[in-house]
C-alpha cells in the first residue's frame, strides 16, 4: 500500500467513523460521513445527521476552520449531483474550491450514480473511489438494497434456550435472555427504519416494539402483517407517537375505517394462497422509503419468511437454559420430512454477550 | 512470580504436556508426565502409557541421560507410595538420589493422598505442591471425580440444527453436521472409558460407538441403558471387540444368559419411578473404574439426566440448518410450565468447527 493509499484509508477511516453518527437518525437517508484534509491535517468533517438537515459535504465545508481551497474530500458516499431537499453537494464541493474527491462507494441509485463522479471531474477536480467500500456498504446496506432490488434490508431477531425454544409450553417468554442481550435488542431497533411483526404476536404479547436507548432516535415505524385485521384500536402500539402500518389482504371497509380512525395507515395488498404476499409486502414497504427492517415475530411468520426465502440476516439470542419439548419453537415450517429438505444458512459471527450467546446468519 | 517459579511453571507445563500423551491410552489410570531436571537442563522425561505399564516417573529416571542424584522432578500428579501393578514410585525417586519433586497437585484418592509428599520428605526430599494444578486437574477430572464422589465425570454430546431439533420428522439424522464437527465427536469418544447410550438409540441407529481416530487408543467401553432388555443379540456392538455393559432392571434371567452368551455384560441395578435409577448407574460405573463416560443418546435419557442434574459438561454441536418445528427435540422435558421452571446451565465455551458452532456448557 502505498504512502497516499494508507493516508487515503485513514482519512476514510474517520470519515466513516462520523457517517455512524447517523445511524439511529438519518432515515430514508443513507449514513454519509465527509472529512476535509489540506497539507495532510484535518481541517473540516460532517455528518448527515437527518433528513432535510444538511448533506455531510455540505457541513463539513460550513464547519471547516480554514479556506477550503486546494482541500481534499473524502466522502462515504458518491456526492450528489441532483436538487432535492438541499442543493446538490457537487456544486458546493468545487465552489469550495475542492481539489480532490476520495469517496467510498458510488450512489447505489442507478438513476443517478456515476452523475456526481462525472459533473466533479468536468469541474477539473480529481476523483477517486473505492476506499474501504465494503465498510460502507455495511454500513448503508438496507439503503442500497432499496435503491438496487426495490425492498428493504431484512434482518430477523429471535431468542431462544439452548433447545431452541421460543417460549414455554404456557406461552411465557419473558424474559428468556439476560438484560445485555435485550439491551442489544434496542440498539437494533434503533438502527432499524420499520419493525416488522404478525397479528399472532400482537394479540398475544401487545408490544410496543420502541427503541429504548440512551441516544436520539428516529423510532422505528411499527408494521403488522394482518392478514384478516384482527387487531384492535385498543392495542398498544395505536396510542404511541410515530407511524403504525396494518398491511391486510381484508376487504372490510369499516374495519379498515374504524383502524385509520385509531391513527394506524391500513393498506391492502395482494394476497398468495390465502395469506399475505409476503414478497409484496416488501416492495412495498420499499416504497415506504423503509431501508432495513426488523422482524421480531414467532414461528408462523419467521418459517414462511424463511420458506420464501426473504431473511437476509436472523440474529439468534440463545439462552443456556432448557425450556423443554413442549415448549414453542423457532419456525413453523410444515412439510420438511428429510435432511435435504432442511434450510441451510450460515454462520457470520457468534459472540457472547452477557450470559447468553449471539448468532448472526447469513443466507 | 519468582525466578524459581517461572521454572517451575515451565517445566510443569512440560510435563503436563507429555501426560496428554496418554490421553486416549491409560485408563483407568490417570494421565501424568514427569520431567527431570538438573542444572535447569532436562535430563529425563517420561508419560504414562497404559496401565500396567511403567509409572511416568519410573519412565522418566529410565530413560535419564545422565545421573539424576541430586535432580528435580516435575510430575502432575503426588507420586504413589503404594504397592500397585508397580512398585512405589516415591522408594524409585529416593533411590534415584532425587533432591526436590515438584508436583502439580495431591493424589485425588481420600486414602492415600498425602502419603506420598510425607514419605518423600521424610526422606528428605524437598517438596512443593500446586504448581500449575488447575490445569493438572482438568487432565484428570473424571479420574479425580471417581476418587472423590465415586462416579465418574459425566459428559453429554448432542448434535441439533439452529431449530433446536436433533432429527427431521421422519427420524432422520445422520449427518447433521459437517465433517469436522464428527471427526472432533471421535477425538471425544477416544478420550472417554466409556459411551453410554440409551436403548431407543441402539435399536433406531444400531450405533458401533468406537472411536475412529488415527492415533493408539483404548477403545472406550460400551454402556447401554435398557431397563426392560430390549436389545437384541444382533446388534452391531454384539460383534465389536470389547466390553459392551447392559444396564437393566429386569429381572428375566433367560433373556439375561441369552445376551450374555452372546458376550453382552448384563448387570441388574436399582429402579427408581418405573426407569432405572441413573444416579445408581453412574456409581456402578465408577465401581467398574469409568473415569469419564461420554453420553450419546436421545432426549428421553438426555432429558431424565437433565431432570436428576447428573451431567457434568455438556457439548452441543450447532448445524446452520433449520430442520422444521416436526423434527425431534434435544430433551424429553416434561411438566415444564414457566420459565421458572426451565433448567439454567453456563455456557464455558463457545466456537466454530467446520461449517458448525460448537458449544460446551457446565452446569
Amino acid at each position: 500500500m502505498s504512502g497516499q493509499d494508507k493516508q487515503d484509508a485513514e482519512f476514510m477511516a474517520h470519515a466513516l467513523h462520523l457517517a455512524r453518527r447517523g445511524l439511529y437518525t438519518t432515515d430514508p437517508n443513507p449514513r454519509v460521513g465527509c472529512v476535509l484534509v489540506k497539507d495532510g491535517r484535518i481541517i473540516g468533517e460532517g455528518w448527515h445527521q437527518r433528513a432535510g438537515f444538511a448533506h455531510a459535504e455540505v457541513e463539513a465545508l460550513q464547519k471547516a476552520t480554514e479556506d477550503t481551497e486546494g482541500a481534499t474530500a473524502y466522502v462515504t458516499l458518491e456526492p450528489c449531483s441532483h436538487h432535492g431537499r438541499t442543493p446538490p453537494c457537487c456544486e458546493t464541493l468545487v465552489k469550495a474550491g475542492i481539489k480532490r474527491v476520495v469517496a467510498a462507494m458510488q450512489d447505489p441509485n442507478p438513476k443517478v450514480s456515476g452523475n456526481g463522479f462525472a459533473y466533479l471531474k468536468t469541474a477539473g477536480i480529481e476523483v477517486s473511489c473505492g476506499v474501504l467500500e465494503e465498510d460502507a456498504k455495511v454500513l448503508n446496506r438496507g439503503f442500497i438494497m432499496r435503491m438496487t432490488q426495490s425492498r428493504p434490508f431484512v434482518r430477523s431477531k429471535m431468542a431462544m434456550g439452548l433447545d431452541g425454544r421460543t417460549a414455554m409450553a404456557s406461552g411465557e417468554s419473558q424474559w428468556i435472555t439476560s438484560p445485555e442481550a435485550r439491551m442489544d435488542v434496542h440498539r437494533m431497533r434503533a438502527e432499524s427504519s420499520a419493525i416488522l411483526t404478525g397479528i399472532n404476536t400482537v394479540l398475544a404479547d401487545d408490544p410496543s416494539l420502541t427503541a429504548r436507548i440512551d441516544k436520539e432516535v428516529l423510532q422505528p415505524i411499527r408494521v403488522v402483517l394482518d392478514s384478516t385485521l384482527k387487531i384492535s384500536a385498543y392495542a398498544k402500539i395505536v396510542s404511541l407517537p410515530g407511524r403504525s402500518l396494518i398491511l391486510t389482504c381484508s376487504k372490510d371497509e369499516s374495519k379498515k375505517e374504524a383502524l385509520q380512525k385509531a391513527s394506524l395507515e391500513v393498506y391492502e395488498l395482494p394476497e398468495d394462497q390465502g395469506r399475505l404476499d409476503l414478497t409484496e409486502a416488501l416492495k412495498f414497504l420499499a416504497r415506504q422509503e423503509i431501508n432495513e427492517v426488523l422482524v421480531e415475530a414467532g414461528g408462523v411468520l419467521n418459517g414462511a419468511l424463511l420458506a420464501d426465502n426473504l431473511v437476509d440476516e436472523w440474529i439468534v439470542y440463545v439462552a443456556p437454559k432448557i425450556m423443554g419439548d413442549q415448549g414453542r419453537g423457532l419456525f413453523c415450517l410444515p412439510g420438511l420430512e428429510k435432511l435435504g429438505d432442511s434450510k441451510e444458512i450460515k454462520f457470520s459471527d457468534i459472540r457472547r454477550i452477557g450470559k447468553d450467546l449471539k448468532l448472526t446468519l447469513k443466507r
